[in-house]
């Protein structure tokens, strides 16, 4: 039986995001939207994630005018963005009116496909994105952010996949951001998931640990649909499965992508020498390391822990750091660590490490976390820590959000005459301080992206003349 | 049914050879011999290949006491040998008293398991080094050259390891020194074997085109008994798959490989460190790339391809090459491209597009391919090329060693007393030349190892704080 496999390629969001801090620029994405739009992906991640933040604090690009131009370079591919739930693509729960205008515009200013999570898996903060894009006739792809835990078990998943299904997701995309999936535990995962959900199912895993393609590999023979790849320039480590070698892999089998390998080698030459633009974003966190396999700390995180740590010249405690995270993350019962998790629970363990006494200082995200203000923990809390951090103030139960009063007619106000569309009030929604700083510069015409440092030449190599092939 | 996957290690041998031109020296790995004999490796490959001519050569290591020193800090751990069947460890064929010689010294200074293999998949040119290995009481691994041709079948393959079996080799090993194999590949190919031959199967497989770690894990799945990896600071591209990463893709599985993934990590880490002292001879050549999958050019032999050209500056024509490469290796009746075929196919390939026109100049070495020198081509040789290049000269059918007087009688008394052991002798029989060279060096107390380049200190790069981890 035939099954062909369909590919998402993340090279213009995930792939840049994973290595080089989110730095490629449109200039270098559009001469090669040709190409890439003639390779047949299923689709391409282009927006969300990271990139929006990126495009006003660094680059100074306007990030719906990037996805226009992306749009219209791409008529026959599928556009995907990523997007924070009810976090969309800020720091903080919208209340739904911000949600529902987001999801509408980035809708008709060209995204197809929403790959919409949530960093507790609380469904309850997928609802109102899911619905927007539903309304907009758009596919609407709900998302298990993966991890490991006593309170994370295959039936957990399926479970939350089955409430992703009731809210009408079009799919389900099983989400590694950590690397943490192993070939054998995604070959369970895919397999109970396509047992009990009639949806397809995508496999987002990053090659962290040195696992993704094989994980992609059993994911696929276990009856997974679609797989997440970046093309090779930008591929491997932190980043994804290589297209090329994806393909590769797969071609004369019943899973064949069907995709051209030539015309994607030409599309990995192009990267290769683009990445050289982006030297100095380049990091020595980024390749393959199999310890998030044992201490469960994503790759980010370690580069966002080693930043943080020797800014105050601590770097040399990290390792206590590493073994800090695990015991705040059961504290709070288990989150999975991605944003904002992620910094929630990192900070706390620099601060339980620095302080020398656990839960002296407590971040004020931890506070509102406990408080249940992002949404419900994956398992149990420490009573006791809940107790330390806010005494007898409220825990909320319900969703987050609905103790939002609508935002967007403040939002408005606030940004004004600055603001010259939706678009811009939800710029300003998202990024308050360099949101603003963005549209006065816009005004004043004095937007001005982070320089480049210039690329190297060269240094001096020995030849490598007349080496045997073994 | 649980079945402990057997890992050999090559980070001391292939792995450098793979990235960074066999430049390791001894120095580098006694210090960490002590945690690698602690893992569990069922052997660590540590000698032959290319080691011989680069300690010989560039690092003015005695070879001999390399393998000594190394025998003595892994008192627990198998050491193992590539050895290039009738060639040795040189580039030409030795006659059967130089092969005996040579195995039973590489026996008595260290080496337990010889991984034989010869570029024509010619059994004759593994006979004498098989009985030479069994003799000495140790492991003979009989080794499938693999490659990709119209002559080239799983059949074919396992009718190769049927007469190795024959010979009395105690395993099998296949070697993909090029990256060619698929997963699904793979597992054809091990399937079949396993089926049809009672010995232990050991996989060798360059992650040249980056599905090395998918290929080993289907391998296994389908009854490999063993693989080759690579400590991960060494792993990858066309190295082998990561050590640490294949050991967390088969833990808590029936394959489970039983290896310490923290003592692995740290080892990790030490060699980490070690890489950079070598980075003038990184290469651009050693990172994931595809086309070996659609142009069959090996990476090995696609950077000495390009040294080649830039030489004579015609590096544009490298694409002609890569055409050509192919046809020629038709032309000899597709040999697999390893040491020394890639180099004979390669060089003439050069030759044919850079004079303009096909064999207008016909390499000596291509004449002595085609009256049979090298042993039996696996197809059909072009009988036109043929009678071109040598007339009617006449064309061996025996083994090319048959017509081999005795040497080392010869070898003895041309190098004379700089030759202080019978290993110096098989120094000098390997390398005439450079060994010589080695020997009065020695002898003048002035080996001086090539100079290192000094580390660049780190460039400025920018922070990547508060980057969100998706
Ligand atoms: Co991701
Ligand atoms: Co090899």
């Amino acid at each position: 039986m035939n099954k062909k496999i369909h590919v998402t390629d993340t090279i213009l969001r995930d792939a840049h995001q994973s290595l080089i801090a989110t730095r490629m620029r449109l200039e270098d994405m559009l001469p090669i939207c040709d190409k890439l739009d003639k390779v047949g992906f299923w689709s391409l991640e282009v927006w969300g994630g990271a990139t929006f933040d990126a495009c006003v604090r660094f680059l100074k690009e306007d990030p719906w005018e990037r996805l226009r131009k992306l749009r219209a370079a791409l008529p026959n591919t599928r556009l995907q963005m990523l997007l924070r739930g009810q976090n969309l693509l800020g720091y903080r729960h919208y209340s739904d009116d911000v949600v529902k205008a987001f999801v509408a515009k980035a809708a008709v200013n060209g995204i197809d496909v929403f790959r919409i999570f949530d960093a507790m898996n609380d469904v309850r903060n997928l609802r109102t994105a899911i619905e927007a894009v539903k309304a907009a006739g758009k596919h609407a792809q709900g998302t298990i952010s993966y991890t490991t835990s006593p309170v994370h078990t295959t039936a957990s998943f399926v479970e939350l996949a089955k409430r992703m299904q009731e809210k009408g997701v079009d799919s389900i995309a099983i989400k590694d951001m950590a690397g943490l999936l192993t070939p054998f535990a995604t070959a369970e995962l895919v397999g109970a998931l396509k047992a009990e959900i009639d949806l397809p199912v995508f496999l987002h895993t990053h090659d962290t640990a040195g696992l993704g393609a094989m994980c992609q590999l059993k994911g696929v023979e276990a009856g997974a649909d679609h797989i997440d790849t970046a093309i090779s320039s930008f591929a491997w480590g932190t980043s994804h499965p290589g297209t090329e070698s994806m393909v590769a892999a797969l071609r004369g089998t019943p899973y064949d992508t069907g995709l051209d390998l030539e015309l994607l080698q030409e599309i990995g030459l192009y990267f290769y020498n683009v990445r050289k633009k982006y030297h100095q974003f380049e990091s020595e966190f980024t390749g393959i390391d199999t310890r998030v396999q044992v201490n469960q700390v994503p790759g980010g995180m370690m580069s966002n822990l080693a930043n943080q740590l020797k800014e105050q010249g601590a770097l040399h405690r990290i390792n206590e750091v590493f073994e800090e995270i695990p015991k705040v993350r059961a504290d709070l019962g288990f989150p999975p660590l991605v944003t904002p998790t992620s910094q929630i629970v990192g900070t706390q363990a620099v601060f339980n490490v620095l302080a020398g006494a656990r839960y002296k200082t407590i971040t004020n995200e931890v506070k509102l976390y406990l408080q249940g203000r992002y949404g419900r923990a994956p398992g149990e809390v420490n009573e006791h820590l809940r107790f330390q951090a806010i005494g007898s103030e409220e825990v909320i139960d319900v969703r987050p959000a609905d103790l939002l009063k609508p935002e967007m007619a403040r939002l408005r106000t606030e940004i004004g005459a600055l603001a010259k569309s939706e678009e811009d009030v939800l710029t300003y929604a998202m990024f308050p301080d360099i949101g603003r700083k963005f549209l006065e510069e816009r005004e004043a015409g004095t937007l001005q992206p982070e320089a480049l440092l210039p690329i190297p030449t060269p240094g001096a190599s020995a030849s490598r003349e007349g080496v045997p092939t073994e």
